[in-house]
């Protein structure tokens, strides 16, 4: 594990250039509000670079690709217009080892749905409703310091199950609705040696990103993402006996 | 698997003898409502007997013991007064292929708390709140024939997260509540060659038990944790090498 | 969950066309020695049909691909030449509740490698050595009525660790080979509403498939894959509030 | 968490006095060698007491038991004379957050047992066997840094599957044995707050706990089980509604 945890934020950046609400919350896009979460809270151990959708090769070049340890992903209405060649790219990187973390409405980003084979889909509804995410991991590192039962965040777009994913390898937070419906709001998986994380939280038009208790989960996710572990290849090889 | 499943459903039948409502609902005994839920729906398939608190040896003496295929457990004011024989007992049968199926209250019975490792300790609140149970494993037998996304109950007792159990094997079901919370109610487990079920609803002063979709999981659970699966000897032993 | 199980058994059928041994052992091809061991051991509860590569749509056109509710799945040197229409097609019954059992060197088939998310990558050595399947999950409906803790096979193909798949939901089966590797041989995923089976015994040239444990196995997985679950639409959509 | 981790090994401490082989391998008992084993590799970063069976309260009163983060436990002759208050007090530490780690023969001392809720038998043989240990979860923490695929030991006791625990949270690595049998050599499982894991390798008449590799998974292993996560009360109790 390097000193310096060298993370990269990804953003479609079309609702905060469209939407006068996005902008005002976002004035600088969602991947600075991120970014600038991660720099305040990782002072002195992270390196954070961002990258949009419209800079060529969605501003994720392979040599670029090569250095960070964990990439966030916030995307919405541009999913298909991420090229598949970046995405195998994405996509082997975390094979590689790289974290990966998805947001909100990045459940139907390719990158994820590639990584979990499942159609991802969900029950949704956009009615500024009240949320309450409850712990049920109180020993994983992504709640480690979250202080209360429950984070609770006054107005948000509704996300309801079934939630298409397969069955998460750690189940850490279920999202209570107002209006009647649960979540599975914070899930790891992995994915060859990359430690992968889907966090619900949130949306264009709320301010969620900035709220203390989100950038403070999203700080222990980038720490828990960074690559560790055994060294392996992970190619098909033929071996021989031991002797 | 033996074509008659076989079934004890215990009932430590307490609150039906002193409380009104519980009376009204259940003048029989829980027990006997399940019972008859179980032979209704299993008809042909199923034998099923009861046992309760203040019978010799609690119901469950060792020759009973030896014939169940599944076990429903029903308990609330009076775990403590259930003897560790008893407990030890069924926690042995269990390990051998016994299914098991903890109901409600049951969070704090003996047999389930030993089988958990766990304080199994949870929030709750008696206010006649609306309850909505979200499948989250919708290719489950334990929702085989669950016509719907979620079961609708309108009156419960409230649960709430943190449950202190392990991390359950299967998550099938997760409810909302109306007050605010959000709790793990349908949860599979393995113990030795049993298969342990524990689930949620249900209260000595709500229908939960008349009600239709209820009884369909717990039948489709009976079924479920029928003991099956591979002939094994659970005892530590010496081996030889292979010749 | 219908009377009788249709099962389709898929194989690319090369090898008992151009190597002498694999003739000799499945002189009718591999996917009919398959089919066979399944009418025996399911009689009257199952429904076989095969289909191969060479036929057209490689024998899965989409109105026979609306009818089975599993599919097993054989595959080894021409996993590329299986059409990516046909493989969206089978994914897609899949997440819709179709059970689906990868054999072997399947691992890599286009179908697994896209429900994984991974490389799906190991280790191997074709030297004919010992392989024993040792059961570590003994109440699974897959190991229902296996006699022994282990299923020998006196000569096979060595799959080592690691296999670069997700965590499996359930590890039934680990194998031990002579030559010094272990291999997590039975395992088992759920994508959508489908039930997903990966089990490593077979190879063209050993006669793995008219082995009695290997054959009672692969027609309890293929009852335990059968369709079953909550009814539920996996489409994305906006949901109202509940009233 | 804190800055410095303060760790506990418990250890029976007999075979090292009654046996001549032990007695070389471990002169100052495997408690030391464990215990320097720490020191060593987390130099700094690490306060490591030690216990023992036959000192007051098995070394384990009260008012040290509130101080260690994580708790390794050697048994193996001796689990009937453990106490069980200090069995009681030990549990409900983990359940609070305290790490334990379960060593070898440990996995029948009653600590384990009471934690996993199962018989914890397996098969075993003592004939000097080669054993590897294959990796299965290459990101895991506790392997981090582990130079190979597998880590070999040249002579062991063989422990043997089926081995009677709950399915663990993640499965880390999976031994081979010479003699034919494999084993889930290196375990997680969360109770309450507490992380625990168990860990094969280790055997009195073996160096095992000086070789460095397994050193230094033990050294990776006390870090994972350093408590962290979010505050919560582990009572049961009865909540207001939210205003």
């Amino acid at each position: 594990m390097s000193d310096t945890i060298r993370v990269v934020v990804w953003n479609e950046f079309i609702h905060e250039r469209q939407n006068r609400v996005a902008q005002e919350i976002y004035p600088d896009g969602i991947h600075e509000a991120l970014a600038n979460g991660l720099r305040n809270r990782l002072a002195g151990g992270v390196n954070v670079q961002t990258a949009t959708l419209d800079e060529t090769d969605h501003g994720l070049p392979q040599d670029l690709l090569e250095q960070p340890d964990v990439m966030l992903w916030w995307g919405h209405l541009a999913h298909d217009q991420v090229e598949d060649a970046v995405v195998t790219r994405v996509v082997e990187r975390i094979w590689q080892g790289m974290g990966f973390i998805a947001l909100h409405s990045a459940h139907l980003a390719k990158v994820f749905r590639k990584l979990m084979g499942t159609s991802c889909s969900l029950r949704w509804r956009d009615a500024g409703e009240r949320e309450r995410l409850w712990i049920v991991d109180p020993s994983h590192p992504i709640v480690d310091g979250v202080p209360f039962d429950s984070i609770d965040l006054p107005e948000t777009e509704m996300y309801g199950e079934f939630f298409d994913i397969p069955t998460p390898e750690e189940l850490v937070m279920i999202s209570w609705f107002e209006g009647g419906e649960v979540f599975r709001s914070a899930c790891t998986f992995r994915r060859g040696k990359g430690k992968v994380f889907y966090f619900r939280p949130g949306h264009e038009t709320f301010p969620i990103y900035h709220n203390e208790s989100i950038q403070h989960v999203l700080a222990n996710a980038v720490r828990w993402a960074t690559p560790c572990g055994a060294s392996y290849e992970s190619d098909c090889r033929q071996i021989e006996s031991p002797s």
